[in-house]
């Protein structure tokens, strides 16, 4: 099953760290297609929020010369949202805490978004 | 001048480092405060696409519950643009290549960060 895959490497990825507190995969065009968030984040917030994010990067990338997109980080006070392609047509979103080291954490996200685009 | 001290530091910053290609100061409103681009980068461009990102990046973090935004970051294949604010009513972006260390960019560009928070 397409789902249970997606849902394993998402339990997987949150497993590496601690740090790691949420991780979606999600259609560009904002639907969910699997999750493993905690119950005070509505998995179609994230869907709509992360799809914004990366057609506003894509486009960011577009206008500024940076190639295509590969990879948005937002960062706040409380943490981490990092927003990735996983294949061509979906994405990963990854919530981390503040205290995250942001090389692990960029590495398991590319790593988990490569094999969510083989299943996708 | 002001507007001669946000020149000198977005020099300085473009200084510290080959990787760095581009830097501008932007109203958290769009409009160009102080840049040092190259001749291809349309400022006004810039500072539209700056500050819809860091917008969008403002309500994401909310939403998601990332506490009150830093940082903006989008990576394309030629290279990342790193948004972030420079005091409550103004933003610095800066345009980096694909072979930047994002860590001494980090450092340098929240340092001249607070140094614009300080004169704008």
């Amino acid at each position: 099953m397409r789902e249970d895959m997606l849902d394993s490497i998402l339990r997987d990825l949150n497993g590496t760290s601690a740090d790691i507190e949420a991780s979606a995969v999600i259609s560009t065009d904002g639907l969910m297609m699997a999750a493993q968030l905690p119950q005070n984040l509505d998995p179609d917030r994230v869907g709509a929020m992360a799809a914004a994010m990366l057609s506003l990067g894509d486009r960011t990338a577009q206008e500024l010369a940076r190639g295509s997109l590969e990879q948005v980080l937002v960062k706040g006070g409380d943490g981490y949202v990092l927003m990735t392609y996983a294949g061509v047509e979906s994405v990963l979103a990854v919530l981390a805490k503040t205290t995250a080291k942001l090389g692990l954490i960029f590495l398991d996200v590319k790593r988990a978004a490569e094999s969510i685009g083989k299943v996708v």
